[in-house]
């Protein structure tokens, strides 16, 4: 950290809140925090523990939202997504945010926050599989890609994509051969040893009992 | 949490300590925590928030060790092991845990905190890339595998192996569906953009690079 001054900083803004998905935001952020001059800011409404979906993690906010006024890079991860888009406050903080920002990095439902905010309008991005309906009520086209692109917005699609996305940030913001850098120090070689990790590709019973899962999790 | 205790409860104890690699720990929890009866507990030698490698982000710590006398599943994270492996109330915790689990489950340079307890001893482990030799220093052969058994222990390769290394052990400790169930959830169908996940694949100067990281966050 003392030689943070030694490089240009690249401030990075991971906004957490009350049942946010802790991968969504520890996946990109475990790789965006290695490039060069990286100062991560985990930001939320308050300071202090903020609680994750499971209740059973908080993930410690060391900076509010009206302390922080600027990021380079802004990532908003999914989880419990409409208490977000449903809160005037986080999306007037998000919308200054990302005014500021060179890439937006949206995970999960995560997009489904930037779409509330307006940030997202139009165009095709990310989110989680079972929340592509409510992406389109937005007006923006559901991708079925792990990462969209859309100027300097990208979302990922469920949790763990946010750690493709964060390697495909890197390399936009530094270059190829430190995103690798990255993607070797968190030796990222992934070998799911099963084939489930779309609904396209899961067992449709799976897919039920996940559905059924999230309607537990996420209640309405 | 209301229904924990409708379902056989499955406690999850996952060790955090002064700079732990927080996708280490994060990644396991997100996969296990979702399992039936699944309770995730984070633990430290104190209770309160824990910075992790980075300097940027603290986890809380709701337990302390001395308040935790058994686990059905032990998730140890590595980072700073060093720390830890010189450490005799933490060595000696995680062997009186260990005696209790039916998995134990370690990420990354977790192994080491493993071997230096006694709990590895022999056999074949994996570990992060960069610290096999000082597995070897233990009598534990280093696994080049991602994710390597060892009867109830179970070790992951670096950091994002964790992923993997979860998903194995919910198959093992439910079934194979449950697993799918949990996979899907975290949308884990992952696409790195490049190929340099492992020390044979990346690039020898993206190698050299990682290794000067590697120096700089972990100094010996």
């Amino acid at each position: 950290m003392s030689n943070a001054e030694a490089a240009p900083s690249r401030v990075i803004a991971v906004y957490i809140y009350p049942g946010l998905t802790a991968l969504d935001a520890i996946g990109p952020y475990e790789i965006l925090r290695g490039l060069p001059g990286a100062v991560a800011q985990f930001v939320a409404e308050a300071r202090g523990p903020i609680a994750a979906d499971s209740g059973f993690l908080r993930l410690h906010a060391d900076l509010a939202c009206a302390e922080v006024a600027q990021a380079d890079i802004l990532i908003v991860p999914g989880g419990n997504a409409p208490a977000q888009m449903k809160n005037p406050a986080a999306l007037d903080w998000l919308r200054r945010i990302h005014a500021t920002t060179r890439w937006t990095l949206s995970v999960c439902t995560g997009s489904l926050i930037l779409a509330a905010a307006g940030i997202l309008a139009g165009g095709a991005a990310a989110t989680h599989w079972s929340a592509r309906e409510t992406l389109l009520q937005f007006g923006v086209a559901p991708s079925r890609a792990r990462v969209t692109r859309q100027g300097k917005i990208i979302t990922a699609a469920g949790v763990s994509a946010g750690i493709d996305a964060a390697l495909a940030l890197a390399a936009l913001e530094c270059d190829q051969a430190t995103a690798e850098l990255m993607q070797l120090f968190v030796e990222y070689a992934p070998e799911p040893p099963f084939k489930a990790g779309t609904p396209e590709t899961a067992d449709p019973r799976v897919v039920d009992r996940a559905r059924a899962f999230l309607r537990r999790a996420y209640p309405a």
